[in-house]
């Protein structure tokens, strides 16, 4: 069976010197805290870290497939209206399992998939003028059905829908994921007749990616749910050993703790090799921010810590960011994702053979320029110094999709004990909502509009314009 | 007329005190300095720093706009066939003139743009099996015409175009962009007779986006490229001064120079507010990646220097990394990309407006409620001590987005003046490129394939899979 491989060779002072790689005796004195750590996080499975339990929640499974399964046929577009974890899972799995041209070749009946995750009136408005909501089937992601952005797009869509069908027939084009008792959407929900699933209690938004949250649209667009689940589930299997070097999550969460922690790297680049692997880099770069980006320590202690992630696509990025990596500051460490076999074999043609430029890639494949120019930046990136970690794809299949979502998921909650920080909190969210509550004249902050005003007046702007 | 604004109210000690804002001292510090630059950057305008010439190239112009009318109602598709420099201006432009949903619904005889800045087989071989090589231009574009992932996909797509049309139809599907002299893909041009343009020379591959690099393209696809370069010249004019706080560029400079010097803050955040500019986040982190991220200064000496740009999008990312940027280490500042005045209008319906949680939206424009995200981000992030400036485009057109593009490409030339480095060559890029080579087995690099092996006999692999 397909199963992901972590290849950490050059994450080591054999590899990149004692300055920037690990060293064994920093490894060994994480030993100990990471079995503690996975014990720790173990034992919430049950409580608030129930994102454990998702791959073997073969129940809410089979009322998602069913439903998808009813809706065959029936809608051109889905769209997704959510936004952060209830958008960045749902977008990585279309990426990593559609080819790049979906939603211009859909084709074999599969819907096209849209996940509108921004209130940017140039791209919704954009989205009205050219797309029939008829033709859509919505789906309405939020667990407190209070998100400023997934709820004005539901009123504006919603309102679209009726204008176009009816009320009594526009209720056959939304599907709601919301929480199964609380907030604002479950009434709604009743009273409308909207198709609904569950946000469960006790997994945070970014860890809800194998929850309804990410499960219903990939369902939709003919995604093999099931073989995500399983896939997540051998993760959890293979990540029971306590064994630092056996168990794949303990092994990354130690190599970002220390390499921030001992090694003074505070940005952590996920470069993705392949088109198809990308948005998995963007999913992950909300879960480890959110997660362990905080100001205070269990303790209450100010710590302002927390790796920033980067994104970089492979090759692409060779030719944009990669001067950077191999010679600015020594503040970074790598994750090269890899696929190891890829779907698609092209084949580079024999012509042109007089020119030295062109003439090793003849008779190549293209695959084969793509493998080769991985791993010549994994080598530059290693005698530059420069710590890498290569996490490969057997093939991209749900299966691997699975164990790579998991794995990141339980690797982060692990790292929220070495960095000894409340990794399931988002406390910074809240100032920027508050503010912007404020400002749309939001009924209770009336007090924080008059601050932000005086704050305004007070301060001397300074323009170039 | 729309000028681009610069507000750096909050990027000040006042706003963000003075361990982590600018101080009045500071500035006054950098003013010689900062004119210097700019005479240093001005002298070199018809030597290898040529881009300041590009806004008035306007015979190189003409002869694109006669091409680009030419082609007029004749391709479906236009190809880039590029990477880095190549790339990402073309892309840029598209995003921020045309509608997301561009490729589906191209509307008015304007064709579809895809580029192609890959390798990758999973995106080659979709688009080969998907999109008929008969209905698109290819735009080949390399300056030496050896960048072997450009060279590759040119040496497949045109087997492609000649197995489908024969040797001599091909040739109209082929527009180049290379060196007029040198190079490998001159005397291809002048062989087959493909139509061609040039990159000229002193004007390196991330200062090219006004050059052919980026105009043939954008006038294929309908982009009013006269606008762009009167944009860039008008930036140009606005940038002859000395006076730091007139000098748009020199302010830029300054700031990103202080944060990173004075400031301690090594990472750049470009928060593109508004889906259409979010690409030129992507153009400008190359652009100031590959520029300042240095092992050596001029005089030879090690000092790993240069920012780390990190692309977000407002407000998707308000939902995945700003919990990071509010809470984290005090490690960044941050460019807030604005839009003063969205293109379109989306009125948020007055519906269940006995719930609290919806009632403020109902009635207030999508484009209200951006806006107050945004500034909701702005006051967090200033409350919290992280200094931000916002660069806002009155509105998005050819104008003011060739005001941006030259504003950014003289800020990178003066920060390299202020860091001392060498911003034009990129001689970290080419320790991997070697690699791969050896690794394809290119003649020539055999005693480096023979380094590579022996390197790989020796080191213990350390893997978990």
């Amino acid at each position: 069976m397909d199963r992901l491989k972590l290849d950490w060779t050059h994450l080591t002072a054999d590899a990149v010197g004692p300055d920037h790689g690990i060293t064994e005796a920093e490894l060994e004195a994480l030993r100990e805290p990471s079995a503690a750590a996975l014990r720790a996080v173990r034992a919430r499975a049950e409580q608030d870290l129930r994102f454990q339990t998702l791959p073997y929640d073969l129940e809410t499974h089979g009322r998602i497939a069913e439903y998808a399964e009813a809706q065959r046929g029936r809608f051109e577009n889905i769209v997704v209206l959510g936004i952060g974890g209830s958008a960045l899972g749902n977008r990585a799995l279309h990426t990593a399992m559609h080819s790049p041209f979906h939603e211009l070749f859909p084709g074999e009946g599969l819907p096209r998939l849209f996940v509108l995750d921004n209130v940017d009136p140039d791209l919704i408005g954009e989205f009205l003028d050219r797309v029939d909501p008829s033709t859509c089937l919505f789906n309405v992601i939020s667990k407190s059905g209070s998100t400023a952005e997934t709820m004005s797009q539901f009123l504006v869509f919603r309102r679209a829908l009726i204008e176009r069908l009816g009320e009594e027939a526009h209720v056959e084009h939304v599907v709601v994921t919301t929480d199964a008792r609380t907030g604002v959407l479950r009434p709604i929900v009743e009273e409308a007749g909207y198709a609904s699933f569950e946000v469960p209690d006790g997994v945070g938004g970014r860890f809800s990616v194998l929850s309804p949250v990410g499960l219903v649209s990939s369902a939709l667009i003919g995604i093999d749910t099931l073989g995500l689940l399983k896939g997540a589930a051998h993760m959890d299997e293979r990540c029971r050993t306590e064994d630092l070097l056996e168990n794949p999550a303990l092994l990354y969460a130690a190599a970002q703790t220390l390499m921030q922690r001992e090694k003074g790297k505070p940005i952590a680049v996920t470069f993705a090799y392949g088109h198809r692997l990308r948005h998995l880099a963007d999913w992950y770069a909300q879960l480890v921010a959110e997660s362990i980006g905080k100001r205070l320590d269990r303790a209450g202690r100010e710590v302002f810590t927390g790796p920033t992630p980067v994104r970089a696509v492979g090759v692409t990025d060779q030719h944009s960011q990669v001067q950077l990596y191999v010679e600015g500051p020594h503040d970074k460490w790598f994750t090269l994702l890899a696929i190891d076999q890829p779907d698609h074999q092209v084949a580079i043609p024999t012509d042109f053979t007089d020119r030295d430029a062109l003439a090793y890639l003849g008779g190549r494949g293209m695959g084969e320029l793509f493998h080769a120019e991985r791993e010549g930046t994994r080598i530059a990136l290693t005698e530059a110094g420069r710590p890498n970690l290569t996490l490969s794809f057997p093939r991209v299949t749900e299966h691997t999709l699975g164990q790579y979502l998991y794995l990141m998921e339980l690797a982060v909650a692990v790292m929220g004990e070495h960095y000894g920080i409340d990794a399931f909190d988002q406390p910074g969210v809240e100032a920027g909502k508050v503010a912007a509550y404020a400002l749309m004249g939001r009924e209770g902050y009336e007090a924080r509009r008059a601050e932000i005003e005086a704050a305004r007046s007070q301060r001397t702007p300074r323009v170039c314009g």
